[in-house]
């Protein structure tokens, strides 16, 4: 199945999509609530919603403003370093266990709302990545149960203030700046995807220009064995994001010049099977004057 | 003011502590709430609690089971390297950036919980630290208005399994284990404590063992310059923990051996005018079989 959260007329709600056309699940049945955390606590509450959506009347897809599938995710986890080739144009070593670093809830916002460039830095950079909602919670899941506790996949742009990043040796305040990190507009469930979402192409690009362009098969920790690694110290919660890395091809490591995103520009990326997700680069100035509605 | 979020009777509530007795604000106001948030959201409810509680009945300190100050901190932002001997003892360059990660919310617990150590390690080491609690939020707060954004001071065990912070160069694994950060007891307004709660002794013990010593004076980064340095990449939101790295003597360094925190000591941090937070070692698999409330 694939959903979408997002306002027709204002009004946030969650929808099921078939090719252009979404039916409004949380009309169909209002305990769907107005994000996916109500489907991620209780999985009746999708299998209802669907059932009753069915022949349901229909909207456009474009008529729908994509909001966060999960308007508060709990924690967001992301994997640094999960493709050889980006590790290597970054300087560093393969290592043996995934570098791990957290966002907060200010550093995230819908596909399609701005990426802010901030006034401190002009080093904004993309990357391309796939990410896990988590369903059920646990502690110490075994890699081998570890697919059962995905809720559904969606794409993620790791948004990175790349001079920030490295101000010391741990990246959070490059990987925190306030509306950098793109989610969504689709999360598919793992029944419409191949097991663990490998094998999918995944892109980033600016109009024609192809930055980065790889396939989740390339991933050194696949999403169950990650799964597996990060619930060993942590209890995973329900609605928790775990971002899974980014391929070769970010913008601070290509030659001759670094490749930054500049205002007025719209970085996509895409993963097959699951969608594109677009963001406008507004500078932080023009972003703070700007009215806009999330 | 000092206060105290915990339980009296299964009933959690927030108290007005002077000496070894507290008032409960929550019963004279119930929009206080059964945490600190409605007041930090709204200094008025702080005041017209204060107000309601003057001469009111008083229950001993002793017979409230502390909670978490704030029961969901939005976001646990933590300097990492911010007292110069500290920085020597790990072998890290003092940085003219403070070294920043995050914890999520299972990684916390509030003072007199279990402290666990994992299964994975015996690595588990304490780590004595301020914590801010911030009150008005914001972005760009300068140096100068940074104080105004202080809800209050307390005082938090920045537990950390040293084997897994050290996986790769990003510390969030060994800094993210369930049940490995005290918060607490008390939370003092910034008007009872010197200005930026700078000069206070802070000191970490097991039993009559001193295992850390120094002074809040000692700090690189000043609770100013922190709310200043972080405002820049982010939003700080009311609610949000800041914590402001340790002083010298953590486990990891002491010589000739590493001192690890072992199952059945009780590690207390103690700051000057804020209060003791103590943490019982459990090991995990005995946690585990417990039934502890909270």
């Amino acid at each position: 199945m694939r959903l979408l959260v997002g306002k027709v007329a204002g009004k946030q709600a969650v929808f099921a999509v078939e090719g252009e056309n979404a039916v409004n699940l949380t009309e169909a049945v209002p305990e769907v609530g107005s994000d996916l955390m109500a489907m991620i606590g209780d999985t009746a509450v999708l299998e209802k919603a669907a059932e009753a959506a069915k022949g349901a009347k229909t909207v456009s897809v474009s008529d729908i403003l994509p909001a966060l599938p999960v308007s508060r995710p709990p924690t967001i986890i992301c994997l640094g370093l999960n493709y050889t080739d980006h590790i290597k144009e970054g300087g560093y070593e393969v290592p043996d266990y995934p570098a791990l670093f957290m966002r907060g809830q200010q550093s995230i916002m819908a596909a399609g709302q701005p990426m802010v460039r901030p006034t401190c830095s002009e080093k904004l950079d993309y990357e391309a990545e796939l990410m896990i909602i988590v369903g059920t919670g646990g502690r110490h899941i075994s890699e081998a149960n570890a697919l059962d506790h995905v809720f559904g996949y969606t794409v993620f742009n790791d948004g990175s203030v790349r001079d920030y990043q490295r101000k010391t040796h741990q990246w959070t305040p490059g990987k925190n700046f306030d509306d950098t990190g793109a989610i969504g507009p689709f999360v598919v469930t793992p029944d419409d995807l191949p097991l663990g979402a490998s094998g999918l192409k995944i892109e980033s690009r600016v109009g024609d220009e192809i930055l980065q362009s790889s396939n989740t098969g390339n991933m050194i920790w696949s999403v169950a064995q990650t799964i597996a690694t990060i619930s060993e110290y942590t209890t995973l919660q329900p609605g928790d994001h775990i971002a899974m890395g980014t391929p070769p091809g970010v913008g601070h490591a290509k030659k001759p010049h670094p490749r930054w995103l500049k205002p007025g520009e719209v970085v996509e990326i895409e993963i097959e099977g699951i969608g594109v997700c677009a963001s406008p680069i507004v500078d932080e100035a023009e972003f703070a004057t700007q009215a806009v509605g999330q």
